[in-house]
């Protein structure tokens, strides 16, 4: 008989941005499952959950490289995958944390491909604040009104799709900003956009500073690494 | 001396998708505005909250008729507006709750709109669980991974529009799919996405039916008005 897997969503770092139903899981659970890129090293999502609950939890640390080698992931998967099979296979519940939505850009999506489409564990994904909602929440903007769309996405690499996605979108979150950030600035001067773009740097990160700044007084391209831009082409303003 | 302003997302219907943050700003504050179609009716964020909190909420009703008449709907905004700024004036405290995130197609912008800009309220967002991460978690169905993009929107009303974004998008979610639902299943089924649609419908009503079913399963035209169909074209199942 299969422990329980669940995929929590921890929110963008603020611990009070966890929700009612992670906070009763996560207390409840018999591990806490949290990736780390090293050994002894941090993982944020559990510096948040560990700010936040009443009850301490016993942990399950698991390692994910951060290597571009496909084999060496691929194998750190496996052997991540095998372990929480097998605490399962003993019984236990398992939370998998991750910092905002489990289904949004997160490593939980590699859980669910490595484990999480076996049948016999019953597994429950339970959503979390995405770093996007957490930005707009702090500059007071709308990221979509009435028949808008938002679109959402990690800086394309390229100028031309950069191009291509600021000529068709009206309401833009563009993640993972710090990896090509002066061609972001670039293009969105050169499309009008930049006095109607918001840059937010570690949201929710309690003990870190918060920067909101409207791009066209933000200069500095070294951008944290947890920073995300949020583009509006329509005349709406925090 | 104003009181402050939150603009509190309540999550899309299960009271445990209420974050701490926003349990203890509603237990907080001196009254709740809820916003209701018509008088004596149910306000929906309301009895999520009701449900969640530890103490008993003073309520204040703000009327918003269901009316396409811009000029009715004007004044019942400017009213709301009047009520709210008396309110705080008084040096109240005010949470004007929504559905889902208050930032993502919700009520909170029109109160943004006509009280928000007055630099003498202070104003603070306290961002929800939105649909969208509600029913992507109930299909335990990856929304975006790695560079993909994803696409938010209110169905379209033309099949013009409709084809464009089902051409150029891999990752969507429809909001307001029972507006036009019609549309959107036979468009879904001409760009061969029919099977890799999901819909979702409720999530998250506790007390009420949830939905969850691939769209070549789900014939019935009649959909439920808080429905959500996520569409994908990649490979990804839940």
């Amino acid at each position: 008989m299969s422990g329980r897997l669940f995929g929590v969503g921890v929110g963008p770092g603020d611990p009070e941005l966890l929700t009612l139903k992670a906070k009763r899981i996560l207390e409840d659970v018999d591990y806490i499952c949290t990736p780390k890129a090293e050994k002894g090293g941090k993982s944020r999502a559990f510096e948040v959950v560990n700010d936040a609950l009443d009850t301490p939890a016993r942990v399950k640390e698991l390692l994910f490289p951060m290597v571009h080698d496909g084999e060496e992931l691929k194998r750190a998967w496996k052997e991540a995958a095998d372990e929480m099979v097998r605490l399962l296979s003993e019984g236990n519940d398992l939370a998998f944390i991750t910092l905002g939505d489990p289904l949004l850009y997160s490593t939980y999506n590699y859980v669910l491909d490595n484990l999480g489409r076996e049948e016999e564990i019953p597994v429950e994904t339970v959503p979390g604040i995405n770093s996007i909602g957490a930005s707009a929440a702090r500059l007071n903007l709308p990221l979509a009104k009435g028949d808008e769309k938002l679109t959402i996405l990690p800086v394309p690499s390229g100028p031309e799709e950069l191009e291509s996605i600021l000529t068709v979108h009206e309401n833009i979150a563009f993640l993972k900003v710090s990896r090509n950030y002066k061609l972001l600035v670039d293009k969105l001067e050169e499309f009008g956009l930049k006095s109607s773009s918001y840059l937010v740097s570690r949201c929710g990160q309690g003990r870190e500073e918060v920067i909101t700044e409207k791009l066209d007084t933000y200069l500095d391209e070294e951008v944290p690494y947890l920073s995300v831009v949020i583009s509006k082409s329509s005349s709406a303003s925090p």
